[in-house]
């Protein structure tokens, strides 16, 4: 059965599902063969748009299924642990989307459960699939940059107030991702300040640090009150220095080669010491490919072929983990938290 | 005598020097009578360009001159607090270059001078003369803003690496004026991270939180090593929010008629609560006076005819108070220092 | 009948014909009765998508089915013609894709065939319903730019070279219906310029500029090998000027309180007689619809109610004359041709 | 006394003149003798910061003083031509202001007059020695871009009305003189239309296109009237395009692999035969030397050392040529004007 098509359920009809269901649809080696939703409308709508598709309101119809070899959880952040867990106990691989867990006690149960049954459990952090960041991670990786100074971010629009969770869990779970992605170091500490602005709402502006053992540092500035949408990471390295613009429609990455030289000779005065360096721009091209496509095909190249996952559950938990301290780090205007995990989270995909 | 030109006095013919004597001997009110440097290139720099000033390295000979009414102190940092202070004990008005003192503790002290003295002691904060700062400052007053809800700035370039002053006492002072200026409300608490990617010197970047009694936050974002240089802030309201952006040749404030509506009754569901708006924008036309220019009329006119100071003593001190409190917090990775001051700090100028 | 449902056939199904279905059919007044298209995938596909939509390969079908009250043509240019009048004279009110015809003489002809039967022909030119130009349409019939100077349009990118067609005909029509609309004088003359990079083909870049009796002057710039995309418009006017850059996710529209005065007096010497102004920039919040969703409301309201269409056949012969005219230009390097035409043609929608 | 420093005049000290003298001032192998000027109170504001400089308002002195090798001539347009004249017959070099004469006949007269005493005539064309246009240069003749497509620029603002010239004698000029310089082709006719708006004035707004012998074409847009300003330059090539837009601080050049690839073979259907590429930006460093500063030390290298001049009599000439030829061309609605040139004009500098 293994050598046929990929069977896919997807639970969750909303906002993402029908992504997910258009994507794994697309996928020549995968098949949707049911969706599951509590909501009548939006099965019809499935329905009409996928003829060969099963809708159900049962999601025990897809646990049950044999075809189906991996559930896709696209529901609200608070029954993602109930139904990944079902699924996982029921002997399928998981696509959960982030977080994946409101905490990190869950989230390391379903890591557990994952890890016992020889299941995957993939968190569905789709930025790190975006040709940007994928080039971002290349450069970096290569030593283009030299050693990362920083990651400085912006994540800023009038964007849409949530009420069970702030704007941390909403938009810097983005920025923390990729952070957890291409810096190639554990944060050891964070501090957070955050301001909420409606009575009685969570945080809806917030400002994090995060430190590491090196002299690196993170920051990311988000809030859903801004009159413009800004989408900006700035990256500074010994060598060179990026900034990646998400909002352009072409040319979201530029690599700049600038910076300072220093001149190791402690005797000389300070000032002579320090140079600057000033060369060219440059802006690689980069392909239109939509994220969640290669994300689906990695997620069943992961199942499949046995590929290291680039989002798996421990570095879902890495960011749940900073969230959390984050959001105490908020809640005591920037006291820091320390991060310091065991080994065994440190582990992580070098693809 | 009172009736005749403004005679001034200038120490510090560096980099700033030569814009204030430009500036004064631009005034028709006022006379540059002498300028003090003990280096000589730049006294015989100074008489080409100025026949009819008198040069010395003898900065008595301008506290005993009689001519001179007022001192503009423009001389490196650590010697702004003995020059100002001999001005005033010579029965000079001082104009100070920023930020006044090293420590609040001899700011005040210069303050305690001038007040027994009756002498003016303003400090050069240049950017709250700009047209710019000067159109929000008027458009907060007038409330067209509403509520202000929180201002947030990044002020970052490929800088000057400074060898005895942070980033923060270098960038951010600008802003911290900038806020005091704006925000009719005193910081309680600051919260700041930075870092130092060069061993030895001091911190490069850095990111401060000020909070305040109400729900306003301000955050400044500083960097030397930032591989383009972008001087951009936000600033939210309850009723609009303004993106200045100073890099900009013209249109430099942006006014939003954007925001959110939150319905008064505690009842409804959060999402039917708040309301989201999308207006106009809004560039008004800021004409392209030199700050300094505006700032010297306006030092002439308090000393002259008693104009309460836009950036006097009280208002220097108050930057310097939160530019220390922020360097101890960034001693402690974020951990927030109070900021609560006695109430005779708090008088402000409402120009 | 007239009360029921407004009975829509579609001919052709390629590019833009699923947009005028999906359109037709999200009309509460209109129902999507048939579509024809000579290619069996493509109804296959309509087919899938719009379950109660006959799909058929023959046009004839469309002309005989007494639901469809009107055809819309989506076909390539060269059929334009002979599928439009089969619908007219099968007594079907038709919406045509621009240009209307290859020549200004087959679209007069299709003109005077709907006038002899008191059908509606109306022509495809989208832009005039996106909400930027309707906005920019309002300003100037207001009269808040004064006297129109000139519109300066610039539409370049790295673009599909057409075959059959030179950017002209491709990228020109645009700009050429928009001058149509808003500027409310006809063009006496054109002037144009054009190149081919690619022997065989048609020009892939030109410029064109419209003379009018007044001093108004128009100018197009056009070119498929830009290797940035472009999509700005400059409209200056005796009061106000405006910048219409419709790559801006926001703030399409942005009008400048800017200009000259001229002294009415001859004697005065000509530098004394000039003055500029330099005042607010302000950008009008402009909604978001969709442009074809507005045109087909418009279309059906042209129909039933006798609502004037604002790119009736008269307008879209209009574009074809000043096309065939430029493209004569260009054969001789620039060489004017005018475009005097007759009193009949120049009514025109004052919506 | 060749190998001494090299004695200048300049005549007028106006806008330009000033920069000349502190352009002149500050190359070590130059010294500005004396400066002619009608005004006082020019003259005394030029002693004033340059007391070693002689001042007078007979220019007479100028060309009879023996220590003065070459004269810069910097006064209004229709005194060009007697002054650089008068200059040459006196045995001086002359560097003179663009346009170098009011007609092309005139322009001639002074390149024999120079010719036959072996004089240099230098026009300055600034904009040559900016390092942006050099940088460009040197792409272009390296062979980066390929086959050269086109040049299409735009040079608008809200600029000062000229009583005298038109904007193509004021703005169009610079680019006229950068398409001669980085063109390797002559153009052979040239259609233009201008409009003016201002009853009485010169043009204040044209378009000019300049054709070539082979398929490549110019164009320039320019104009006085525009809401904000615009300086930027499309080139397009057969292996990669330019971008070059002065208002940018840094990154003014971009340089794109974009573009297109032709199929030799013409049996191939047309949209086959044509291939699309989108690859990298690059945005070569280009440093902030100042153009004149540059200027001035080739005028002296070609005086003193025989370097062929980068904007010779002849390419002076050239310029003039295309501005009487886009002149007529104006006042007959674009019609073509010839602009086949005796070989003789051909010959250029290939520095």
């Amino acid at each position: 059965m293994r050598d046929s098509q990929f069977g896919v359920g997807v639970v969750g009809y909303g906002y993402w599902g029908p992504n997910l269901v258009r994507n794994f649809a697309a996928n020549p080696g995968a098949r949707v063969v049911a969706v599951a939703d509590l909501d009548p409308a939006r099965l019809a709508n499935c329905a009409r748009f996928n003829p060969g598709v099963t809708t159900t309101n049962r999601y025990d119809d897809l646990l049950n299924d044999p075809d189906i070899e991996a559930i896709a959880v696209a529901t609200p952040v608070h029954s993602h642990y109930d139904l990944a867990l079902a699924a996982l106990e029921a002997g399928k691989h998981v696509l959960v989307e982030k977080p994946m867990a409101p905490t990190a006690d869950l989230a390391r149960r379903l890591i557990d459960e994952a890890d016992r049954r020889g299941l995957m459990l993939m968190v569905d952090h789709t930025f790190l699939y975006t040709p940007a960041v994928r080039k971002i991670s290349e450069l970096v990786r290569k030593g283009d940059l030299g050693d990362v100074y920083y990651y400085d971010s912006t994540r800023v629009s009038l964007g849409l107030f949530q009420s069970d969770v702030s704007v941390l869990w909403d938009l810097a779970v983005h920025d923390l991702s990729i952070i957890d992605h291409i810096i190639e170091e554990e944060p050891v500490a964070v501090s957070a300040t955050g301001c909420r602005h409606v009575a009685g709402s969570p945080e809806n502006m917030a400002h994090i640090t995060l430190f590491f053992d090196s002299p690196c540092v993170a920051h990311v500035n988000v809030n859903w009150l801004s009159p413009v949408k800004v989408r900006q990471t700035f990256i500074g390295g010994s060598k060179k220095m990026i900034v990646y613009d998400d909002m352009q429609p072409t040319e979201k990455i530029k690599v700049y080669d600038k910076g300072i030289t220093v001149d190791g000779s402690q005797e000389k005065a300070h000032q002579l010491r320090i140079g600057y360096r000033a060369g060219d721009m440059w802006a690689p091209h980069v392909p239109a490919k939509e994220a969640l496509e290669t994300e689906v095909e990695h997620f069943i190249d992961c199942v499949r072929n046995g590929a290291q996952p680039l989002c798996d559950g421990l570095s879902g938990l890495r960011v749940i983990e900073v969230l959390e301290a984050a959001s105490r780090s908020v809640a005591e205007q920037g006291k820091p938290v320390s991060l310091r995990r065991p080994a065994r989270l440190r582990a992580r995909a070098t693809a």
